[in-house]
């Protein structure tokens, strides 16, 4: 059978669009041919409290009659009203212009907050095979009741995971084989706020080849005939390159879908801003971003130097505008409070804050969007100022830890100098005090890392770290930071979810 | 039978406290007594990811163990591990020291992210009567047993909620009658971030008759004999002092669970603020609340005496910053980008912006948290500066639209005047411009509230409110100051929850 593989980036509640883009394919698909598209194709995803209201319903279901007036055949997601007021999220199977049979979803995930759980895989006979069609969260109680199929299809809105080792692809080329069936994969692609959804559709045959397989992060469309399908292959992107490509389209669909053309962002010098002004260039174009150098008494003469070269290299304009004044009024103004006390973090959090208003007043005058600069690392201990550095409109590297920072920095420069070297060869300073180091507060990096891998990621206890061995009272003082700090992540900048992790979307702990 | 309901405010994440304050109370009951704890006593709540780690679990089971030891009868509420390292939110019954059933919770909420789901309710013979135990949300499908019980105990971690009209209390009346039984309702009262709980624990015979009734938002125990029960009247608060002592104890929590003595508020002479301080004044004390006058030159004369009495009629100290050096500092260093520019919103941030780094560096200094004095109206429509008004450790008004905050402030001020009365009776104004009202870019917040709890509280679509007879162009601007808004709500300080539809904890759209 001749399935086409529909991998696409839709717009949440805005079916107009998604129908444009469903119907193009449709309009050119021969009579024989099943088009697949992924999950909520019809009204976009994630929903959220969209479902709780009328509109998204009523939209769905004229565009769908629509579709269905191409008189094609095609599985397409969207919601779907059953009986007494239930809210499904289907796939719908139409032949030839007919709606034939209906999937719902019945493990709901995290996405499907105000859905009625439903049926799961729906099983039909189409052109002399049998298929099974549903939601991949469904598939794992498929399997078990045993049915003999023909051609397996699961879509899906799947996150992007800088870890993940093409799982999916593993698992279903298991099942294929076990189940004797070929399974067809079909994944949205494209991002909703912090959410990226990476693409990778695929096909495995009954032996459990892979046949095809789509990119990563683009729009693409395969079609594929089950009856003559042999294996291929398919060679990976690297961990570094995943994680620049799912960025930049993150930062691109962020600002496409929010109808926003231009990005203002600070340039220290420092490595974290160095590569997030890449993401923002190659996402946005040059023209489009612009980097804001903005140094004070205690800055370095390299940072100038530095931040300059990563502008030059990368060919945006750039400003400079020093926060001089701005501190030294915002000082006297204070005076009569800070008179006969010891600086402390409250001078220091001055001048990051004067950096976030320059900055936001560019944008708000320029019609420009911030980019938050900040790390993993960084906002898992609190080392960053609120109001100041942790601001922006969304966070290029907020879910990446500082050594991944380095490790894209290094893949970004594998032919040539785009970030300075000397960005990355120096030793990390927030320069709110003279010659202060990130290593005066934090452990190096390094070794941090290691450790919030072990707690936030692999969500081991304090008792199980120090049976491997980690310092003790290096032990409680991460803890402690992460701990206090809670309240802080609450309000920095969304960040671009690349993990199961991420401070944004996904680790939630209690604020007290 | 005996039965003592017990309403605590329990610490997350610290079972050593929550087993002091249970162990005291089983150390004074008689043996042939039944303690009810609410749910997750031991342990707290709500836990977020922390039950995916092994410590919650260790810990809840040593100190739950502890309290066997005191060979008391009672019921708790606590993390149990079950087989093939499943996870449940369980209620634990412990007759004379011994473990003698345990309901597991079976249709789980948001709380229970990590939780397997468990059985529902349980039903034992204890000293001659069936007894049937569990979580309230279990309830629902007890009922369609009919299984015939003489007591029914019921424990819960309930929210507040402003627009409650006791119904947990007329739902268990009817069931009482319907299940000829008991029933015994312990909730938990306190706050943990934005979730404040609001206790109201109370037990309904045979007849539906409320016999007891504990109150709202204080830890209390009340013992009774089911044997011997009859009806009683309460008073129930009013509307306006619900919500204030529901939110003096979620700040009062906040403060008090985050290790945090001090509070610091801008005051502007308006009415949000002047409300504010109210509530922190209540909570923290007044010593412990510092009001900032910070006036500029767009501020009216009424402003500065309205704000100075505000802090006069509560008694805490206030300081006077003028922001008009850092804002004509930052003037100067934005020149080079404002030149030749028509002034807008760029400027007015600023102004903003320069409160905020005041207030912030107050805080900084002395080691107080800033006080968020937003409303719901202004967050909805996205009337607020970003790293500016829109800052603070906790918004507490957050949750409640303008028209709300006057009821309350009128419920304040109902035997003197504590908020000035000019504040409530004048034009509400940003002052970030001459001669600026709100009304100037918004609706008369009686006219936009209407709107906006049809929308974002009852969930009605556009076509919805337009056959309501709203002006269709308001409506449009409405609805697109709502949708364009949602990024900036996730960067507003969290704001304490009075309603189902907060945008800090409840409200979810897509960003874009």
């Amino acid at each position: 059978m001749k399935v086409n593989i529909c991998q696409f980036n839709y717009r949440t509640n805005d079916c107009k669009s998604n129908f444009d883009k469903i119907k193009s394919v449709l309009d050119k698909s021969d009579a024989e041919v099943l088009n697949v598209f992924s999950e909520l194709s019809v009204c976009g995803a994630p929903l959220f409290d969209l479902t709780l209201y009328k509109e998204i319903y009523e939209s769905s279901s004229v565009y769908g009659e629509m579709l269905c007036q191409t008189g094609k055949t095609f599985i397409v997601g969207t919601v779907a009203k059953g009986e007494e007021n239930y809210n499904y999220n289907a796939l719908v199977f139409v032949a030839d212009g007919e709606v034939v049979a209906l999937s719902t979803k019945r493990n709901l995930s995290r996405f499907d907050s105000h859905f009625t759980q439903g049926n799961g895989l729906e099983v039909i006979k189409h052109k002399g095979k049998t298929i099974a069609f549903g939601f991949i969260e469904d598939f794992e109680s498929f399997i078990l009741k045993k049915i003999k199929t023909d051609i397996i299809i699961l879509c899906s809105n799947q996150l992007f995971d800088k870890d993940d080792k093409e799982e999916n692809l593993r698992t279903l080329s298991f099942y294929a084989r076990q189940l004797n069936a070929d399974i067809v994969f079909v994944n949205r692609v494209g991002a909703e706020g912090s959410f990226i959804f990476s693409g990778g559709s695929f096909i495995v045959n009954k032996q459990g080849d892979t046949c095809e397989k789509l990119s990563l992060f683009e729009e693409e469309t395969t079609l594929a005939d089950t009856d003559a399908m042999k294996a291929k292959k398919f060679v990976p992107l690297c961990y570094e390159e995943k994680i620049f490509k799912a960025g930049v389209l993150g930062l691109r669909d962020y600002f496409r879908k929010n109808n926003i053309k231009k990005a203002v962002i600070g340039l220290s010098g420092g490595i974290d801003s160095a590569v997030a002004v890449v993401f923002g260039a190659e996402a946005l174009g040059k023209e489009n971003v612009m980097g804001v150098l903005m140094p004070s008494k205690f800055s370095s003469e390299h940072s100038l130097i530095d931040a300059e070269k990563s502008a030059k290299n990368l060919g945006i304009n750039y400003l400079t505008v020093p926060i001089e004044d701005i501190f030294e009024a915002s000082l006297k103004t204070m005076q009569p409070v800070f008179e006969g006390t010891e600086p402390n973090t409250a001078e220091e959090n001055l001048q990051a804050r004067a950096r976030c208003m320059i900055v936001m007043a560019i944008g708000n005058k320029t019609g420009a969007a911030m980019l938050n600069t900040s790390n993993k690392s960084e906002s898992a201990v609190g080392y960053g100022t609120l109001y100041g550095d942790d601001s922006g409109a969304l966070s290029v590297l907020g879910d990446l830890y500082k050594t991944d920072v380095y490790r894209v920095a290094k893949w970004i420069n594998r032919e040539a100098e785009i970030i300075p070297d000397n960005s990355i060869k120096k030793a990390p300073s927030a320069e709110l005090r003279f010659n202060q180091k990130d290593s005066d507060t934090l452990p190096e990096y390094d070794v941090l890392d290691e450790i919030l891998v072990d707690y936030i990621d692999n969500k081991l206890s304090f008792s199980e770290l120090l049976s491997k061995g980690y310092d003790e009272k290096l032990l409680q003082r991460v803890f402690r930071l992460v701990k206090i700090n809670e309240w802080k992540r609450h309000q920095e900048a969304p960040a671009l979810r690349y993990s199961k992790s991420c401070f944004t979307t996904d680790y939630k702990q209690p604020i007290s």
